[in-house]
């Protein structure tokens, strides 16, 4: 049975009727807009996925603001390559570490305000093609920010802008109002067998 | 009783506590090992992900091989940032486009055994620390290649080296391989309302 699926003629009748099937989809999907990206989920790959999508969009020459919102006291791998697009992209690293480091409601309160000061600017400034901001949602998840004042900036947006959001916890406003939500499902960590965060994978 | 949560030394205590809790965890973690990592699910970013630890790895300077098994008719914006770290990165794009363009099962194979050849050289040489096989897991899945021989290089290789495969439908000897696996699981998705792909999101 399986010699006479895998006979040539079946296998292009099969990928014809796929290609038929893809490009029939395809024709109804013509519109373009600025995408409002949410990537959640305990699972590893919300801001690695975030940042392919950075990485990406340098290429077709836009503009990308990123702003990390608790990572600030990691060296980065990221930096590196962002440094080498210094037209293309504008990196702030707002947060004090993890939150959890700090113990200080009022300096956390503070920090988160003045990284989405930078959110709020990119998303306004026409220029700005993307913005990521990443681990926003912990953030939210603390009630450092009203979330009400961060779904108006977001959705008033240029009609073409994307905006990635990171971290796990999504509020479920936030997930409603977005176009693209991605939930990062762990199936297997390698925390769990004692590795490490390592270079290249975690940071 | 928010307010009273939200005080400063309730808050501290708390965060105190969290604090204490990860240092007891991390204190556990503490081998270096190369993964095998494997994104896998129906939902969006298993390859912008892996691009995400892509860039994570140039900035360490580590060389990454990267190999795009069926992607290879698309332009991507990712070659353009590759193409900035020549020294870091190499980039084989093998594939003839998505699999149902093509209808010859026969050059399907054979498009697949070349990029494989290139997976396997790459993960057989110590000067690359990580290599990504995109969408290798269609591959498997359409049984191009021979999930033993694909398993058996993976596994066999380098203990320092990271290997990356994506793609859905990972096949379940590969995800009881692996040592990092996470399941990008679709929650909303654009072109369900009628929004094409578009430069720097897909592509």
């Amino acid at each position: 049975m399986q010699a006479e699926d895998d006979t040539q003629a079946r296998h292009a009748d099969k990928m014809r009727k796929k290609q038929a099937a893809q490009a029939k989809i395809m024709v109804t999907k013509t519109q373009e807009k600025g995408l409002l990206i949410v990537h959640t989920g305990k699972g590893k790959g919300k801001t690695s996925a975030a940042l392919g999508m950075v990485v990406r969009a340098i290429g077709h020459g836009m503009k990308i603001g990123v702003v990390q919102f608790v990572k600030g006291a990691m060296t980065t791998g990221e930096k590196t390559v962002f440094d080498a697009f210094p037209d293309q992209v504008e990196f702030k690293q707002m947060g004090e570490g993890f939150t959890w480091d700090t113990q200080d409601r009022a300096r956390d309160v503070a920090a988160a305000r003045t990284a989405w000061d930078e959110v709020r600017r990119m998303v306004a400034d026409p220029s700005y093609h993307m913005v990521l901001a990443d681990e926003l949602n912990i953030v939210l998840r603390y009630d450092y920010l009203p979330l009400d004042e961060v779904l108006a900036v977001l959705t008033a947006r240029d009609a073409m802008k994307h905006v990635i959001v990171t971290g796990r916890n999504a509020p479920d406003a936030l997930i409603d109002a977005a176009d693209l939500v991605t939930d990062m499902t762990m199936i297997k960590h390698p925390f769990r067998s004692g590795v490490k965060a390592q270079a290249g994978i975690e940071f």
